[in-house]
């Protein structure tokens, strides 16, 4: 990935969609090339697939150029991201709860969703408890009443096959950070984007520009304002290459094995309380009786163990857990046991500290 | 600026603003640092500094959210980065014409704006003529009936020195992939964010975040929703570092030299029609008798001569002009006498072949 950045950055840099010269030329057939190979690692069409900063603006963009504004039903467990959007936005927000393992509960969903609800926007997997949704069942429950499904794909595309075709939902969004990419950079697929009605304003989205009146591009160019991230895009493409030669099920098999492990060894400890389902993908949440989460992470840390401490941009489920914040361990493709024990080393240094 | 956005990569990789383990600390500290860097280079406090993905989205960022959404004083030679915000974030917008040799009419200006403006909107350096804009007067003559100022210094920055400060305008744009930085990332600078509402949601934006209301953090914070990018801001930050050892006044010289050896010798061959003033910065557009822009460009890219052929994204100048189209070529602080005699003897093969 680093390599492809370095090549785009340099030897090969030019603009897209532009210049007359064989290099803009080059850039532009392989920026439209990894736009192909994104759409393809998650089983949809390239016409498909825009280029955003990230999830947040993938979700920002739905949220604000949605033709049938109205109502919403997120969860307790969404991310700021899949929450703040619809209310700058002008959406009416319900909650759905989550079942005692924290999981979206989708009995409780379907009882909740009126004809009134025009939008369904759950996390794939929850970035503080791992849990995963069942994503056809959300689908059908929305479409059941008229609404759309959108899927907040975060922290489950690095470590879950997705295919957006059998999945149903109508979006579906993803961060390239969080897939070995580059910052700057994420994905909104949808195969309903012409509906969208144009949102950010500039050159490339656009069709015919006069000051009286301007017409449109049609999906996904209607939604790239403006020079995009070209060299994030062939970074991105690079890492998408990268997973799936190692395979999504072999990192999802490999990051189930580290998290039954490190749970069972946690579960084991008096002083830790576990959150989240047994099924967690690739994230292990917990307390520690008395101890303030930001200390496990300084303390955890001295020993190079970084896991994340905080509120985990999940304030309302902070609140439903009854917790200021947790500490989150979370698996990549290259963690092993090795790194399990470090943890669990660390956190009995923790006890003895504060014990 | 490359082997910044390398060693940000991979060595010293981490998210920002959220893990408690040093890594993640550390790339805190050098974002806010890059930050710091950036504001610097135009004179501006680091607090006034915004990151976003290029002047396009800057520019939707104030038009969405400004408290005052009025009517806007664009000019005919606005980028449609320039122009269709504007429109879409539903500003009334009037036109202010260009004198004869292509400079944004101020004396017209000082006419068209009423107390009901509460925007002007204009190019530092115009993308297709190069022509530059008297800030100072422009920023004095809005605010005489109390609208802001914006300026557009995609092509400025890059080869005139700014300081906000002096120049007097309320709002600041530009783009790092034209100042010899990453894409990606951009700029917006303003003392004025205080006023300006949330517009993008999600992470890091907020301060509270409960279903039922959501408080946001103050600004710059407030506008960078989710994560930001990161390594290109540190990209950005190694650029300026580039460009400021070289000197933007020393880069601004060399490049009027360049500028005025290509006019004056264009200016003397018949089939060759010259756009905008003789101080044009950086930039020169220029038409050929009988020859299609696109064809002038390809003709010179077989000789390794890149020059942009197109309407720019700037479609109304192209009306007012007269042409589909122009062919222009930019300078840029590498760029040397060679060029301009390639460029030359590259006009002469197009004249051979057309003539």
């Amino acid at each position: 990935m680093i390599d492809a950045t370095v090549a785009a950055m340099g030897r090969d840099y030019a603009t897209v969609h532009r210049g007359v010269y064989a290099r803009s030329a080059d850039m532009t057939l392989a920026y439209e090339a990894a736009r192909r190979r994104i759409a393809a690692f998650i089983g949809a069409a390239e016409e498909q697939v825009v280029f955003v900063r990230g999830a947040t603006e993938a979700i920002n963009l739905v949220a604000y150029s949605h033709p049938r504004k109205g109502r919403v039903l997120l969860s307790t467990l969404e991310h700021h991201s899949n929450i703040v959007p619809w209310q700058l936005a002008g959406w009416q927000v319900d909650v759905c709860p989550l079942t005692a393992d924290g999981r979206i509960d989708l009995d409780a969903a379907e009882k909740m969703l009126t004809p009134d609800h025009t939008m369904v926007a759950f996390a794939h997997v929850s970035n503080v408890l791992g849990s995963p949704l069942d994503v056809a069942r959300a689908a059908e429950l929305a479409h059941r009443v008229g609404a759309e499904l959108l899927v907040d794909g975060c922290q489950a595309v690095p470590r879950l096959p997705v295919d957006v075709a059998a999945l149903g939902c109508d979006y579906y969004v993803f961060s390239g950070h969080k897939l070995y990419g580059p910052t700057g950079i994420g994905v909104l697929w949808s195969d309903k984007l012409d509906a969208l009605a144009p949102w950010q304003g500039g050159g490339s989205m656009i069709d015919r520009v006069t000051f009286g009146r301007t017409t449109y591009a049609p999906a996904p160019t209607r939604f790239e304002a403006g020079t995009p991230a070209i060299v994030e895009a062939l970074g991105l493409a690079a890492a998408v290459d990268y997973i799936d030669a190692i395979g999504v099920e072999a990192i999802h098999v490999h990051e189930c094995a580290l998290v039954g492990s490190l749970r069972e060894q946690l579960a084991r400890r008096n002083s830790i309380t576990l959150f989240g389902p047994d099924n967690s993908a690739g994230i292990v949440s917990f307390a520690m009786a008395g101890v303030h989460p930001h200390d496990i992470g300084t303390i955890l840390d001295e020993s190079g163990v970084a896991i994340r401490a905080g509120h985990h941009c999940a304030q309302p489920l902070m609140a439903h857990l009854g917790v200021p914040a947790t500490a989150r361990a979370s698996f990549g493709l290259y963690s092993n046991d090795d790194d399990v024990a470090a943890l669990i080393d660390g956190l009995s240094r923790v006890e003895r500290i504060f014990g």
